[in-house]
């Protein structure tokens, strides 16, 4: 692609982008699941980007989010625009330093890549670890518990992630389960990617009301029918399964080298 | 949000959005899938973007079709970002002109009010109507499949599309069918917002062929498991539907006399 700096400069001038994320009103669609809310009743949610990961993994979870009518900060390690794994870049609303401190959500995407860089680094893992100490919930989708666990915040608790690394988990003392989505007290983590449905929705009842929930759900219509039976190891058999972990074993040897020096990290 | 337009400004300079979109390689974790695919392997997937429309409907088949190892090209009328409902802005990468003739799908996202807009647009009519009578694949999930039908492309075919409009698509000579996913021929169809997901799948496995599909949805660990039922006007019950109806009443009479325009036009 030829980048037509000129036209996005002017587009800049104009200020096309301002307005978008921070403190912005709920989405187009908003309206079909209640009429107002005051700031009081919306809750604040943060939802961690950072470069490669899974667009998918944040599109879920923030598009019910918005429906459920929260206020939602997009938080990058800085305000630099993240590049995403399907090449939709995403520009974060405020910075470790400048997010609120009083989040009622931290919320951690996945994909993988980026998940292992950010376990390596001590200002993401000293960001998630105050607000999450602080938050009412701390959630994730897909590989974003493992960044929870390398901050610390899975210690005790019981959490899932995406298939091909829920077994890193018990090194940051977690106890790893394999369901859609795992409540244990404030802890709320989902599985592979498009779990965020399911997660959202989960969320979303106890942000909000179970009703608000299945008035979302309509909305998006979310009333799956996958045209195969292949969504996880057991249903698409060992030999897919297989063959997917041995093309991934070099980024998932990466992953259990960062879990363990996160773990180290954690015992000193 | 204050945009801090020198350094996106000094980002632009970098180069660091450059690459994003048109010829891009394929997702990060494209290599779960498969090793390497020739350039004539690889399907050549239309995608409109246009301002107000859902990005989880487009997210969802572009994150399906990166993983296929298509070649994506997001189309808008022009190169300007457009605005996506939950503030995430998407670029084009090309243009109705600059769009390449010869590709084999062609897929319209939804998002109401912006389809609603489209549909009355002369420009995005006849690019879909040209494009749409060439390609392999003329598909759309949500509301997009109105601007399918209102572009002419529905004439005799069974199609879906979200529940509260559904009703609408005979306006257009479409047969309408309550269903996730429709297959008519070459029209591929799917239901509200989160049937990108079940759309995505059906449509790699007829693209490609069902194991690579299979693997998508491994990758993905699509194994839903919504925690309420309330995904379809039936399971939710008549009061929640009948109150986003009334919520959306303004808005679907805006679509229905767009879509009457659209016929009237279709019937000259």
């Amino acid at each position: 692609m030829t980048l037509d700096r000129r036209h996005l400069a002017s587009l800049l001038a104009a200020g096309a982008f301002a307005g978008a994320f921070a403190g912005r009103d709920p989405a187009a669609f908003a309206q079909a699941i209640q009429g107002t809310a005051t700031s009081e009743q919306r809750p604040k949610v943060g939802m961690l980007v950072y470069p490669d990961m899974i667009l998918l993994d944040l599109a879920g979870p923030l598009t019910v989010m918005s429906l459920a009518m929260a206020e939602i900060v997009l938080v990058g390690r800085d305000r630099k625009p993240v590049a995403t794994d399907i090449g939709i870049p995403i520009e974060p609303s405020a910075s470790y330093e400048t997010c609120p401190r009083d989040l009622d959500v931290i919320f951690v995407p996945g994909g993988l890549k980026g998940t292992i860089e950010r376990m390596d680094d001590p200002a993401t893992c000293a960001f998630l670890a105050e607000i999450g100490h602080r938050a009412r919930f701390v959630t994730s989708v897909c590989t974003g518990s493992l960044l929870l666990g390398a901050a610390g915040l899975l210690k005790g608790y019981r959490a899932t992630s995406h298939w091909y690394v829920r077994d890193l988990l018990p090194l940051f003392g977690a106890s790893a389960e394999s369901a859609r989505v795992v409540e244990d007290r404030n802890r709320i983590t989902g599985g592979g990617v498009t779990a965020g449905l399911d997660f959202g929705l989960t969320l979303a009842a106890r942000l909000r009301d179970e009703e608000t929930a299945r008035r979302i759900q309509l909305v998006l219509e979310y009333d799956p029918k996958p045209p195969f039976a292949a969504g996880t190891p057991e249903k698409a058999g060992g030999e897919l399964t297989r063959d997917i972990r041995s093309r991934r074993a070099p980024v998932l040897a990466a992953a259990r080298d960062a879990a363990m020096r996160a773990k180290q990290r954690l015992e000193k």
